[in-house]
């Protein structure tokens, strides 16, 4: 069993406050602000370019990649570290496409996170006017997926509700119809048990600064599976994906296997900070986490739904359907979550009206649930939300 | 005057080292391990997700491109940074692409860095055939610029030679001829004074861990010339660049001018270590680095034909055309940079036959001249670069 307590232990968490955004950003791991200034003295400051080698910096990329695997059912070697995650979209939907060359659909639904829409919507004009980006309603995916569509672009859990699509069906129903899987694991990977080689997903992409807490524009991850991924080209075609980057060829060739989905030089510093980060998740069985992470969101739904009428559940009530987070919808959201964050409570709004809140099992136990669902409760009970400096929206630049 | 005592006081050098390989991973800023462990601490730690807004992250793309600007004869307000330089020439030509729609060619020259070549043959793969990537020797560019070419691509400094284009004439050529250009400023970019204004550049590309000192894998840039910004639509179009990122609108709009080249989340750490190492730069003036890169390599050029004759000197000899850099041919160049190396010298070898040593007076002082040129002539005149151990090729993975 994985002990919570100790868990909990190796995060630096700020005295009074509970901390309910990990499934946006992860809160520093105790160990991780030593093991950068380490890396950045030792490394960095001694070896200088020879870190590279001596250091082992140029397989990070594979080795946390590996260590991420473990979390969401990949094999070794079929996971690489690095860019954004809207990069890892457009490489992950480029390269499906490639496998599908007939077929230029890609199918998508109206809960997945924006960018993923932006990014494939800028390839597809690139690509030329006889591709189309078809967006549906959740709801309507598995119907949609008709002989025109290449490529299922979905992210498994939505961003804004918590709902798990089926990703072993969907899948199935998928490779049935010839179209080619790509899975946004964003707000799956380190909140779920995920099984990217039993459900056979052709391609999976995430990041690593929500559930992972790997911290600000910590890297991302793109998986291919072994059968596709000495077939496919990336479209992004960097010199460290290339089979020999080091004898600078003009002449692109790709890497062997997941090696061609490197693109350009690795953010080291940020990657430190990340293996920080999953030395914890080393400590953790990811189907404990999921098993508290229901017990967690029940408990809340329940005490939100006993002491707040006026939220509405924008969740799915099933926790087998429902991720790791709890939202819940309030016409006047954004100015209730601003109460929270004044009162120590963290959580976010996504627009139009939805409070949203996490649940990361590793730091966060029953006692945070019951102080935030009383906190809450205060605030909506006794309108401490309705007020002037709680409803000026700080504009994000 | 700049006082370079002061700045190589700023640095973190390793005892008995010579560092000429500045041009590839520049050295550690003495404050950045601080800065960052204080940033992780306080703002990661303690601020969590509000450190997007309270600790300023959110702007840190655009403010450390106009500090980076500032080297580079940008005007405030169009650099934003971000990515790896092989992701910001990929955005930088598919934009600039789209700014010629009639023509179906991009010039580059074979002494382009390999990724940048790499980059633009993915792109126009993905654009069809009738798109063409043609690279000819870096002499013969400007007699390449014919009228089917859309885009000119080049490496103002050869990462090998360091012969440095003519920015000017050949963006006027272009320009001309209605050719858009791309310059990548990878060596560059606190190497020599660039005035991408006054010479009417349209797009510019660099990294900023090699002569900027960010550090092993620091973010990358992108300028896009003021009557650009606001009409070309990124090719890759990612979240943050949408003009309203926090609406989570499903369809993309383009932010206001250069943030429309944000892609996804910014990498805050590598930023803060990058942050720490422009502090550095604010204390130089970019014509007294050059005034003294000339005399450091002047001084090594002499120094090592007077003692080494069997290194044929590979770079321009008239400093006006050299970049920050000195290369020497050597058929057994591998070994002897090894054997350097081992003296505590640090350059580097470059395939086939390229020691390349960088001189960055930041840090770098005649007597760190004077002492390698001392080592490399007693390596060369005693063969000790002729020993089995220098000869294996460590292999990079």
């Amino acid at each position: 069993m994985t002990d919570f307590a100790a868990t909990k232990a190796m995060f630096d968490l700020p005295n009074g406050t509970i901390y309910l955004d990990g499934n946006s950003l992860g809160p520093l791991p105790r160990a991780a602000a030593e093991r950068v200034s380490g890396m950045m003295t030792h490394e960095w400051g001694q070896m200088l370019i020879t870190g590279w080698n001596k250091a082992g910096w140029m397989g990070l990329p594979t080795g946390l990649g590996d260590r991420i695997g473990r979390l969401i059912g990949a094999e070794p070697g079929t996971i690489v570290t690095g860019d954004t995650l809207s990069i890892k979209v457009y490489q992950a939907v480029a390269s499906a496409l490639e496998l599908c060359p007939d077929r230029k659909v890609v199918l998508s639904d109206n809960g997945n996170f924006p960018s993923d829409l932006y990014m494939v919507d800028g390839l597809l004009r690139s690509l030329g006017s006889e591709y189309e980006l078809r967006v549906v309603a959740p709801e309507d995916v598995a119907e949609n997926i008709t002989k025109d569509v290449a490529v299922l672009m979905l992210t498994e859990v939505d961003y804004r509700s918590g709902r798990i699509h089926d990703m072993k069906a969907l899948t199935e129903q998928a490779h049935a119809n010839g179209t080619i899987t790509v899975w946004d694991l964003a707000h799956s990977a380190g909140a779920i048990p995920v099984e990217l080689s039993s459900c056979k997903a052709d391609f999976a992409v995430g990041c690593s600064y929500k559930y992972l807490n790997g911290g600000p524009g910590a890297p991302a991850f793109i998986y291919v599976a072994p059968r596709h991924a000495d077939r496919v080209r990336p479209a992004l075609s960097g010199w460290l994906g290339h089979e020999a980057p080091f004898t600078f060829d003009l002449d692109y060739r790709p890497g062997q296997g997941i090696e061609r989905m490197r693109v350009g030089t690795p953010p080291i510093i940020q990657m430190t900070a990340l293996s920080a980060a999953m030395d914890i998740w080393d400590m953790a069985n990811i189907k404990d986490v999921r098993a508290k992470s229901i017990e967690l969101t029940e408990l809340f739904i329940s005490g939100v739904e006993a002491t707040c009428p006026n939220l509405k559940l924008a969740s799915p009530r099933d926790p087998a359907q429902r991720g790791s987070q709890v939202s819940f919808r309030f016409a006047d959201g954004y100015a209730a979550i601003q109460a929270l964050i004044a009162r120590g409570v963290i959580g976010d709004f996504r627009a139009p009206d939805i409070m949203r809140f996490g649940f990361t099992p590793l730091y966060i136990d029953e006692q945070d649930v019951n102080g935030a669902v009383d906190i809450l409760a205060d605030i909506m009970t006794n309108r401490l939300w309705d007020a002037p400096e709680y409803k000026v929206r700080q504009r994000v630049t």
